[in-house]
């Protein structure tokens, strides 16, 4: 028993995304039917339609910023009920049994999470699709609870976006009188701004565009500082306690080692890929500095993040666009022409033909 | 009032170490006089010796790894009298007032250490002169104590090889049930092993020679493993919450990382330079992995250590020589052909003519 629903699909590495029709599975015991409602537009969306890191699989139907409405659950659901309002991130399953999601790392799993899509249903086999769909079937313990009272369209870059950035500030105890600064004013860099500031930190934006300014105090800067200019970059020497670098190429990660603290760390969460120009070691060994790297998050975590939102009344700045300008807006972000976030309402898909 | 002292000391980048006479200066109120009676030889003397980090002064009079004797203290000294066994390592000075002194990271002052030798002495502008002298007169704040019942000779290289491994092992938490690995069995490696399995932690030595495991295995390595070898690499797969590499020349770091546990970190104690070939950022975003360094460690954690050493019964492995072996001791030093640090037995120094 299954049920063929409405999409968009990519078909190849080079075909623009278009409507697409295919099987979701019935709800097994545990799983959760989701009518998704809004999804959230990830640089990795376009990365992983158009091949990038070469483990495509096609048709792919992309999407894990999931916001959606609950109409069905399996027999042993108990979290969820028809009506309440869901979220679903970059993972909707893992093995559940190695260290890693012992510890609720389930990103980290040492088998390999099940993504949202372009993944492999750890059941039965079949290739999961995303969110850019009328409904989406997720086991109960991999859907997160949307706070009342977010904004339901704005909340869904959390799922990816939000997490990336609050995993990290987290797992380095951003707090109160910390000192973070966020490299980057995109999906990720401005979700960076937000969380470090509600969680008390001292912000600062490290961007490239002169014009960002007044946007970033508005999202939570304290500060602005041109990378490009050597005096403002000489001025924050030594001040930070956490970099979250948010660049999704590759960059010159050595300018910005002199303006962390003492024993602080700079996050790489947007590059996968060789550090080019060469990193250097001597302000790591001379400092006890470091450069680390960060995943999305934990399910709990997620959890436990959109809570935070829902406390402090954090969504994403976002362009709602319908499914139809999908491709367009692909373009436009490999331009970086959206402040900040996609996002696609899916009622647009009814109309799709 | 000053006293005329006999030393080794370089005065090119290219001439051998020779005797040479300079003056040492009459004890300060806070001064502690030493009799040097043992002074190892530290791989970084010889990069400082030929002017490798391209900021070196002649002569030079190196030698940072002290052990001696009080012979004479100023008159506000407290902490130490005549006779005291005690030690002198990386540094004589800090500013003591920077937010790095203020945490006992004195290696990291924020205006600079005074190095041992090659420095310059904060109050009166002279250059700083190491141990292969016959005295030292060190401000009592960076005279450490030595243990009772540590060989003293063997104690000397715990001043600058002990602490760099044992600071890095402290500041990631090691010990019982910690996994931790060192790549490289020179002089610092020997004392990661050492202190690693003192602190209870499961100890691997990676290197490069096969006829390493006996020895690695009596110093404290529960296993060995080549890492030339991909399948010795590959059964150590996510294996280490941390990985002292003791490397000082450019070297790979890419086939360590998928070594390293969920969270784990590889620190750099050895090398200062461009990580060439590059380091990919892939494995640090995917398992939140991290690459970091370390520099020696501060004072009052470099007693910490030699009060460690002195309850575990922890000295360095070492070949004791006379002054006049000095140039001898650098070549076979380069061709790392010593287990596992040379030892220089001062008293050879009252026969150099």
């Amino acid at each position: 028993m299954t049920t063929n629903v409405r999409s968009y699909a990519a078909h190849s590495p080079t075909s623009p995304l278009g409507l697409f029709r295919f099987d979701r599975r019935s709800p097994r015991d545990n799983d959760v039917v989701i009518e998704v409602l809004y999804c959230g537009v990830c640089h990795s969306d376009v990365h992983n339609v158009r091949n990038d890191w070469g483990n495509a699989n096609y048709p792919m139907v992309p999407g894990h910023e999931i916001i959606g409405r609950v109409v069905d659950v399996g027999a042993q659901v108990t979290r969820f009920k028809a009506g309440d309002r869901v979220g679903v991130g970059c993972m909707v399953d893992s093995c559940r049994h190695c260290a890693a999601c012992g510890k609720g790392w389930e990103q980290y799993c040492e088998s390999g999470a099940t993504y949202t899509y372009n993944g492999e249903d750890r059941i039965d086999g079949t290739r999961t699709q995303g969110g850019y769909s009328e409904t989406i079937v997720v086991t109960q313990d991999f859907v997160l609870k949307v706070p009342d009272g977010l904004d339901l369209a704005g909340a869904a870059p959390l799922l990816c976006a939000g997490i990336t950035t609050y995993s990290p500030l987290r797992h380095w105890k951003v707090g109160a009188g910390s000192k973070v600064a966020v490299v980057g004013l995109g999906g990720l860099g401005h979700m960076g701004l937000k969380l470090a500031k509600a969680m008390g930190a001292e912000v600062t934006l490290f961007t490239r565009s002169p014009g960002k300014e007044a946007d970033a105090r508005r999202l939570g800067a304290d500060q602005v500082v041109l990378s490009t200019d050597e005096a403002q970059m000489a001025e924050v020497a030594g001040r930070f306690d956490l970099i979250i670098d948010t660049v999704p190429y590759v960059h010159d990660v050595n300018p910005y080692m002199p303006t962390l603290a003492i024993g602080g760390t700079l996050v790489l969460v947007g590059y996968l890929g060789p550090l080019d120009p060469m990193l250097n070691s001597a302000p790591l060994v001379m400092n006890r500095k470091a450069v680390a790297g960060s995943l999305i998050g934990g399910i709990a975590e997620t959890q436990e993040m959109l809570d935070f939102c829902g406390q402090h009344g954090i969504t994403s700045d976002i362009e709602v666009i319908n499914i139809q300008d999908i491709n367009e807006a692909y373009e436009r972000l490999l331009k970086s022409d959206v402040k900040y976030r996609f996002v696609i309402d899916m009622a647009s898909l009814k109309d799709a033909a």
